[in-house]
């Protein structure tokens, strides 16, 4: 590959590809460094590959002003939390990067710096992908590649009735952390960076999802908020659920927002970006979920599937139906 | 998943994906309808994965009123011809759709015809994908997976001095239909139409990428014109290459283009979009080219690789340097 010239201020396409996005490259053996037309990936005897591919747009799906770094890691993670929802351990990624024209070069530095930290992070490797100029905003996509053995993957069917809902971390830190990122929250500073944090950064439960094949009955992530989620697990499987409102897991942060301002309730139950796993576990086995649990990701019970179509029902300490207007977000 | 009430002018995000995206998944079986968060691919034992991703932007790498169906066949085509490349069958694709705020349902609709008779053509279903919106011009990606027999796979780097450069079909068509599609070329209207579509509707070799496993040394597709690509394969493999202008198969439009425009050559040589397959080929068995050819897809020799790092000779009939301006088009 050609160097590249100090008075240059843009490179070519094939720079780009040598310099910024090659050595994200450089483990996988089967991505060829990038030279190739396509990466070859070995899938082991014995396995499925499961794929997923999301997209985001700047000032849609990521603040204009975001760091760059972060943004990266942001469309990385919210494609592993949907391997994770499989059950799947990510094996690599694709990227498309439609840049803007004029560009900063040092932005594209940072979004592949971002990149390059979770490619480390979660041992997966870029294996291929395209970069291309537009004269409206970014848009990026990425394909996630993951494996799992073969016929084990968490589906959102399966649930059955009388099983438990139970979901990992906290709810409703990422549409707090939105408004927060976007300077609309009040609260202590460590709070709003902590919630900022937790919408930028999101935290794919990939350890766990793993440990739910052949024992967990459905599941998903929570990334178009929890009541509209739980409505997905609902359809799939044929059953309706109740989630009572008190059992919700919430972080500090969250709670003081909340007690501050009461009306944010609806945002935490029907915000999206939390990326948390949701899952129908068998209610005899509720013991064994202490073993799957850690501090930095513990488990809550926080419902019940029971028969009847499709309905998802929050209910109050007396067990009676909160009403709720916003239930969920639909990434448009 | 809900009806659409006939007066909503624009589909919700899930409503489109129910509507327009889940029935191209309708035959594959781990795409579940695109209700999952990730789509399982069981790869047959033996065989390795292959996957590529290409992304297309409006005004960039299609015309603005390109027809919406061509638009999407050839986002398909172009990466299929990638797999072609690689000597790997189609198994599916993931497709990642920014739309233009306020675009016609219409041309979604007819985005997602042409990617229908594709998906049909190529035996090819939609797994997943994600659709977003944006302010400014329409964005694509398509990732797009095949198979092949596990360690098969053909690379860009094996070629060996003394191997000969072959292609298939025809060279030129698809930049001079690009002149064609803009309103720049003159000639028949049977030509310029001929060569248009060459230029919106690739043709992925795919039977021929799979019959050179195990027996071509080296290929790729013609993505970015004849001379850099053959650059690739050169860098790739360490050689050099000389390239016969004489031998270079063109239509007989593109012929009747050249003999009208003789400075057009420059673009046949140096144009991109071909999607033809490019390949080394060992010297001993050219006789059995023959067998691999059709009178749809021929295949003719038009260099022989040699010893030296990296350099792609154009020779005239009497062996003299061809100088040529424009080396290839790099997709910005």
């Amino acid at each position: 590959m050609r160097g590249r010239p100090a008075i240059m201020a843009r490179r070519t396409e094939f720079q780009r590809i040598a310099e910024v996005f090659a050595p994200l490259a450089a483990r996988a053996s089967g991505a060829f460094g990038l030279t190739d037309d396509a990466a070859v990936i070995p899938v082991p005897d014995g396995h499925d590959l499961v794929v997923t591919k999301d997209a985001i747009v700047a000032g849609v799906h990521y603040l204009p002003d975001d760091p760059a770094d972060l943004v990266a890691r942001k469309l990385m993670r919210v494609n592993l939390s949907d391997l994770a929802a499989m059950g799947a351990r990510p094996v690599g990624v694709l990227t498309a990067c439609a840049f803007p024209k004029g560009l900063d070069e040092a932005w594209i530095d940072g979004f592949a710096a971002g990149l390059a930290a979770d490619v480390d992070a979660f041992d997966c490797p870029v294996l291929g992908g395209d970069t291309v100029s537009t004269s409206g905003p970014a848009v990026f996509s990425l394909t996630a590649l993951g494996a799992l053995p073969k016929g084990q993957a968490l589906r959102r069917a399966g649930a059955q009735a009388g099983d438990l809902l139970v979901m990992s971390g906290t709810l409703g830190d990422g549409a707090l952390g939105l408004l927060a990122a976007q300077g609309l929250l009040e609260g202590a500073s460590e709070d709003l960076a902590y919630l900022a944090d937790r919408y930028r950064v999101p935290r794919p439960r990939l350890k766990l999802g793993c440990a739910l094949l052949g024992r967990a009955h459905a599941g998903q992530d929570i990334s178009d908020g929890l009541l509209q989620d739980a409505g997905h697990l609902c359809a799939c499987s044929g059953l309706s659920v109740d989630i009572h409102l008190a059992d919700l897991p919430l972080s500090l942060a969250t709670r003081r927002a909340v007690a501050r301002e009461p009306q944010l309730l609806e945002r935490v139950v029907g915000g999206g970006d939390d990326y948390e796993l949701l899952f129908a576990w068998p209610a005899a086995e509720v013991a064994a979920l202490a073993s799957l649990a850690s501090d930095d990701v513990p488990l809550t019970v926080i419902g019940r599937f029971g028969e009847g179509p499709g309905r998802v029902r929050l209910l109050d300490a007396d067990g009676v139906d909160v009403p709720v207007t916003m239930h969920g977000w639909s990434h448009g």
